[in-house]
């Protein structure tokens, strides 16, 4: 598959202004009463696309093939939300009960998405790519992994993608992981990340820490198997995680009394009771 | 269908918090390697709900019928993206020129959804209801909706979720009307718009500016009608809008200089030619 | 002391133009190796005004009286930092422990400035002016305070400007109040305030609860004597915390570890201990 | 001059917390009735200490000597505003023209101040101490100024600190120099800076394009002399500016109407003329 390939700063500057001095932009135009995005009437695409279809027409250019966009679909309702103990929920939540309107709230939420909230998908996505550039100079996969972790460890880093706080075997990745092969749109990347977990299961034998891959990690090697720029698939991240900080800012402003100390271990959970989708629901 | 009841400030109080002190959440529960979303584990969810039915279940509670799931995905597609003039684009492409992130521009982006962009949705979903008041206390749906024109223009201000800067028939408004019907969803907020809309015309026939209306306005009454409370209509214009935001930044960032002046009438577009969706996607 | 009035819409839309359609700024104009702020060169200015002054000619358009530039000094020293709980600070520290550079935990924090939090300061100017507009229309500044203390409680709200979380007697507005006697600088906002003060020490013998006013109502009432514009009542609140804000996303990544979830309440102090300021400092 | 060092990883996790598991805060204080700053009641610091004297308190522990108060007052005052052009008051001016209140304009504008728009205080801070390791290391001041412009230069950059869109001769540069000097703060950063300067000038002879030192290179050094921290000294930056992003964010929201399109270089200055600060102003 077809990666987009980073743009040089002086093929950038050359295709940013036309002759006439004017600036381009190749997503969407605008007429009286006609709005296309990537060309397609946005009317003829509602009601015929899924929001994920659209997501992915927008940011690739092109509509997806179905698998894509059932993959696509599935890694969005991954990161949907992960309770109230994200510093992402709990900066909108603290915005919230100062009052602030929700879009406030929404807005400190994404500023929490730092190097070490999901931005692992972007620095996986990156170190993947690295060790593909190894394999394609000759190294074999193996080794590649074992560049990446030795390099990762020494530097005291857990290697993105990999590691979690609650969870020793995220079953959002394992779901994702699944999802990929049964569409089958596996790709080097996720084949790259499978042997860096491997790598850090010998690791571990040998005395280290347990690292399963995370939901960060298979979304970064997914993501970019399907070709995404890196920074686009820390924008995956952010519209999955985006309703959940909505509902969470929501929960704060109507459950909640205004400026209240917000305490992020001290709550308990009374919503619904496990249950399961309905047999209709595929 | 009914319509989640605000909840009065003793209510508040009295749910906050359990006898112990904690408090309490009913949106996600966070086990190791358990993430019960509404009830529902979320590895179960993906691959078989659309991110819309996920966002749905997520803001509501229970797991949308299919024809409120597939009205939702054609609200969110709806508004992704209007080219590169709202302030909310513009905001995010000014951060991305700095060189920020794009968590950055995005969050900028987002604080543009003030009043008169965006914040229509709310607006809106709070006349109808005023409305919807009046004929529960004996008015006819074309006296209320009189009274709500009237009270708007007295007042010097076009009715929230009617007249547009570009549009005179806003493609994405009609296009939303007719799925509602389609998919058996108009209910009384959708009529009230509707009564708002014939008296607008009246009054433009006698000399009044034609105010069409808009994506908003309809995006207000079929959120309402579809249950979401005021300022939730608010976030799904906000989920809608996200990737066009995230677009344009990563746009920005990869295609222009740093830096740069951007004048929002300076450009062309310069990307797909009109297109039409393939038959296969129904 | 004159007070800038709000600018009426069509005024507005009169002078935003010129008439080649040119819109204007008169806040400081650049030109090559020149900047002139409110007409005065920006060089001139540096070790001749503070930055207290500076920022009153910046808002203001003219240099302020020694006497206000003392005062705003004084204003902008006593918010300048609240601890680790209010809601603004901790929304800055979920942000700062998620890895995130300075800036965006400061952005976070100041969407933190809802209603409940540094909103009072408006607030409170804008009912200071709505008992004033009673006076001038012929009641007494006892009536205009009653009406306006009733009009609060009866709405179930505390009148904005009075109460605190923690202090019953806040010393910062004591000492605003001081300063604006000794400086000859009180006016009819803080006597408004003032008698609002009254009437609810009155309420509270009769029962009610302690409302002492506060460090908002003080800037609140003080700024409304110094002429600025209600939402720049806000923007003072908004300049003072800002190195607070900074100081504590700073301490946060270079104290704490990332990622780790922050409890408003567990926290103990270990920094200087009371100190008085040296004899030379006036 | 002491520089506060950077903490290792360890130290911080030593720290963080007391042995009964609490974490630790050491800026201010607060009882009822009482608020320290870095061990000072805020009542008393109140009206004797200027606000830019109580920045440097708070940010660093100590009060400052009367020479630092007075050149951090003009390091505040350098970079308060600078018209419209800059992308943070852009980006500040296209919330505004949504509606959305003041600190949303203000938390957008400052998002803007990315690597390329003000970052460059801390890049500047980060290679003059880069600089001084050489000269500690057994360099010249001189071969280490050549090794840092070679640095830059090779990688396509400018070196961080120098050039201007508009200015030649940075008359703000030129001025803190100046006072950094009468007040005998210039230190080893400055020195550096100044190396680099005249190393720029000789390669500007030899057909280089000339690269003023600019107003952040100057508060880069000095700061650094003063010991702030690299991160802070983009805080400086950004507590310098937050007025000039209130202002602008003020004036649009009073002087314009909303939701126009925003042209950066379609507008005119049309406030006071120049003019000089009255003799009284030292």
């Amino acid at each position: 598959m077809a990666r987009s390939t980073p743009v040089s700063d002086s093929d950038r500057r050359a295709h940013s202004r036309t002759p006439d001095g004017r600036w381009k932009t190749a997503l969407t135009s605008i007429a009286p009463n006609a709005i296309l995005i990537r060309g397609y009437p946005v009317d003829e695409m509602m009601g015929r696309l899924s929001f994920a279809d659209a997501v992915y027409l927008l940011l690739m250019g092109e509509l997806p093939p179905p698998a894509i966009g059932r993959m696509l679909n599935a890694i969005l309702v991954s990161s949907l939300d992960h309770g109230v103990t994200p510093p992402s929920t709990l900066a909108a939540r603290n915005v919230a009960t100062s009052g602030a309107p929700l879009k406030d709230c929404v807005a400190a939420g994404i500023l929490a998405f730092g190097p070490h909230h999901g931005g692992d998908v972007e620095s996986c996505m990156r170190y993947l790519d690295r060790g593909l550039i190894m394999v394609r100079g000759g190294d074999s996969v193996q080794q590649a992994a074992e560049f990446i972790v030795d390099d990762c460890l020494k530097n005291g880093h857990t290697p993105p993608g990999f590691g979690h706080r609650f969870h020793t075997r995220d079953p959002r990745a394992t779901r994702l992981f699944q999802l990929a092969m049964e569409l089958e749109l596996e790709g080097e990347h996720v084949h790259m990340l499978r042997a860096i977990e491997r790598v850090l299961a010998t690791r571990e034998e040998g005395g280290g820490s347990h690292l399963p891959v995370n939901v960060d990690g298979t979304i970064a090697a997914i993501s970019a198997d399907l070709g995404f720029a890196h920074e686009l698939g820390n924008a995956i991240f952010l519209i999955s995680r985006l309703p959940g900080l909505i509902a969470h800012a929501h929960e704060e402003r109507s459950r909640q009394t205004p400026m209240r100390q917000i305490d992020p271990k001290d709550h308990d959970y009374d919503g619904s009771a496990e249950r399961r989708l309905p047999e209709g629901r595929k």
